[in-house]
């Protein structure tokens, strides 16, 4: 006996940008959206009958309508609109929406002030994240940062680890650690009425200053500190989860051409990398 | 009160070639593998305490090491061996080890026949997967398959589907299928002993044989009829999961210019796509 | 006084995908298409006037409509139908059109005989390329490969180079040499009539081989090599160019691990690579 | 007769990251460098000899032993010294030195004050480059900047362009415009002097000032615009090139949903995409 077990479809990589062109200047809104649905749907695979099949054109045709109407605020909420709007089919017994923000800002010109209302530069330096999630136990909030590329060329250090046949490494008391890091942190139940760009905002600083200021004893340390000093920061946030990949940059050796290096000239590289990742969370 | 919830870390991207120099010819074996542990790592995380965790850099080495002793056969056999062997530690609950094999076959010449036996071309039409888990259930494997593109010019077609508000796509009787399919199976306990090489040729047969003879009526069934008929052909598979994103060709309107398009050019397209998962298994 | 020099304009990443559907079989052509257009442009940029600006979205139409009517044989004669369609307006000096073609093949089943006439499989392995120009000149054509990775296990070294204060590197009488090809060849005058895909095939074939077969003291007598032997073996090409990256495979040092390494174990790299470029042509 | 033509050699994608330790705090310099030699390596092809054959890997080399010596200013003037070094060789008659910094800032925290004067933050909005050559004419130096992201929201048209029977586009009086700028900029023979951190920071606040406040009537009349620009605005630019991907943004139909969209909301794309090149230079 044969039978289908989880399953899921939809509609990923729908491109769409918005201008909100309003009195006190404009903003460019960038968003790669994916929906998903999970529920009743069995029969569509085990007897071809598409009956209940929402097509994933008009999931795509819905985003662009919903981002006419309700795209004023943060990227959570538009992610809510559109999760509780395919709830409501009854079929449906979870719609998961994911909307990733790709920053745009005024070009900055002539001292820094914005010479145009109409002109913008990319910002590529990160990307921001919201999960939303509708279902039986209501609608779930995840928000994130993603491609945040971070160094540390001090306060780094990996010592006292286990040798055995095939370790090699030399112990580090001050190395340097690059990462790109992803976060995903979850809000409790009372989100509903989150300030979510608020909220996004003081994660990221909290982040980033965890980030610069704490000395690492090794990544998985650094994870924990990190997400210690959100949720300690953010009452709001119940958990958070972190990936860090260790992108060595290795102390190049220029000894043979007669010069010191101290902690100066390094090669980076991607493969490999380390990868270390964790949950933090409130407990109980 | 904070805690430490999910975590795990290790290596990845280890790039590695084994080149296999025998008597009747040689052969070309071109891994990335990625090794990952849970266990005991809490204090590293909280106390920074390094005294049980394996560097990655060991993991990294150990991999080739083993590649010398241990990458005669199958890469299902080679990630067991690797994964077992930082099972052994006190510290790690489970060891994932997950390889990818990028194909190289002996460049093809004069007629088809080899001129010579150091020479070889990458075939990148696929990749295949195994993940070895050695845990305290013992080891388990999953085999697969990734980036695989095919495409049906018949006998595939979209049908009744529920039409709302924002519903604008046609039913389509006869369209053109394109996709990446990923596929991945479990192997039942008995899996110790199996011919993995030969238990993966035979089901990437059986999937490649099911995509061109089905007639779909939508990518949800194509799912269930590729996932059963690998369970219905291979006793040893206990479970298939299939990822299958519907890669949009879009019937070019050539009216504008006066001409016919009956089912000829096509406009592909990657953004948006639609994304279809499903897993299909044995009952009880 | 301030001028404009060089300029060009056009469409890139036309995608396009055409289904031959005869009665002895079908066939999937798969084409990514540039058109660039040179000529008396300079108002277009300089006042603003676009009288003589062919839209880029033209172009894009037209190439369509074009794959409709002229898409049964090469990608060169397609080419050539665009470029010359374009060279035809009096505002355009040289039209240049870039055709990339993606293969797919029957999906290869029950003993390697095709079950089904409508079903395909990507072959990712190399990209063929033509490029062709009209112009004051007439129409020129230029044929290439891409992406085309192979490497030689044996017979190949590298030794005898200079030594400076700033030189590591050893001497290697036995390398692994792994690369990834680009290679273009120009065809004489007569090529109108020739037969681009009988050719492509004889000329790719005369690369490999040559690949294969050789001894290689260095990637830049690499180069020669198969230069020559296309030309010694093609009366139709006059000139071939070859872009060959060295991408380094370093032998792992296994020796702390109390193992031996005789050209097994490899560690393959992208970053840095040598990159050596030449053109080999008939004299006069 | 068979000879060798145009051909070059070198090293690509050295990766190298210096960290500047002073006493006001620390600078992160990451640079992907590569190195291309032209000059008497004929028999090297022909003949297999090395004899004069730098190897790749002393060029990578050079690049970190020079990163420590000759890095404390501009890209320009490191590429200098690497690109006079292998100059000087008498068998190279021209040597590239081609390098790309990525950005890296402070981590900007508590109210936009630095926290740390050791973490820092990739900023990806662009690449810098400069382009380097030693020949017989002495030291030629191009500079640049890649991947510069930019859009216009409004002051963007494209009208009056011919119309033949391939031709649907709509004219649009108001259109968006988004691109992703390559621009390359040359000096005159006196800048040897030049400073060339101050130049790119100067050229690049031109090349973002002209294209927020322009009017664009087509993106060839933009790079005009531009190009002129900076070219009025700085006398030590002789040329410029510019490099502009129309990278359309369609507005989307909302009128089956029964919403109005007045250019509110957009599909971007990226396959097709316009591309329009030109260089702009003063006369005589």
């Amino acid at each position: 006996m044969i039978e289908l077990g989880e399953n899921r479809y939809g509609k990923s990589a729908i491109r769409l940008v918005r201008v909100v062109r309003g009195a006190g200047g404009q903003r460019v809104r960038d968003l790669t959206v994916a929906v998903s649905l999970e529920g009743a749907f069995e029969t569509a695979h085990t007897e071809g009958d598409n009956s209940g099949v929402i097509a994933t054109d008009t999931m795509k045709n819905t985003t662009y309508a919903f981002a006419k109407d309700h795209l004023e605020g943060s990227i959570e909420n538009f992610g809510r609109r559109l999760a509780e709007h395919f709830r409501e089919q009854p079929q449906v017994a979870r719609a998961t929406v994911t909307v990733r923000e790709h920053a745009w800002r005024p070009i900055p010109t002539r001292g820094g002030v914005a010479v145009s209302p109409d002109a913008f530069i990319r910002d590529a330096s990160s990307t921001r994240l919201a999960i939303v999630t509708a279902g039986d136990g209501g609608t779930r909030f995840t928000s994130g940062i993603e491609e945040l590329a971070m160094m540390k060329t001090a306060k780094s250090a990996f010592v006292g680890f286990p040798r055995d046949r095939f370790t090699t490494l030399r112990e580090a008391t001050d190395r340097l650690m690059a990462t790109q890091v992803s976060a995903r942190w979850q809000y409790g139940r009372s989100s509903d009425e989150s300030d979510f760009d608020r909220c996004f905002e003081a994660v990221t600083e909290t982040l980033l200053e965890a980030f610069a200021e704490h000395s690492s004893p090794s990544v998985q340390a650094s994870i924990w500190i990190i997400g210690r000093a959100i949720l300690e920061a953010h009452a709001e946030v119940t958990e958070v989860s972190l990936s860090m990949p260790n992108l060595h940059h290795w102390l190049v050796d220029l000894e043979p051409f007669g010069l010191a290096n101290e902690g100066e000239i390094f090669m980076p590289t991607r493969e490999p990398h380390g990868l270390i990742e964790a949950t933090i969370r409130r407990r109980g």
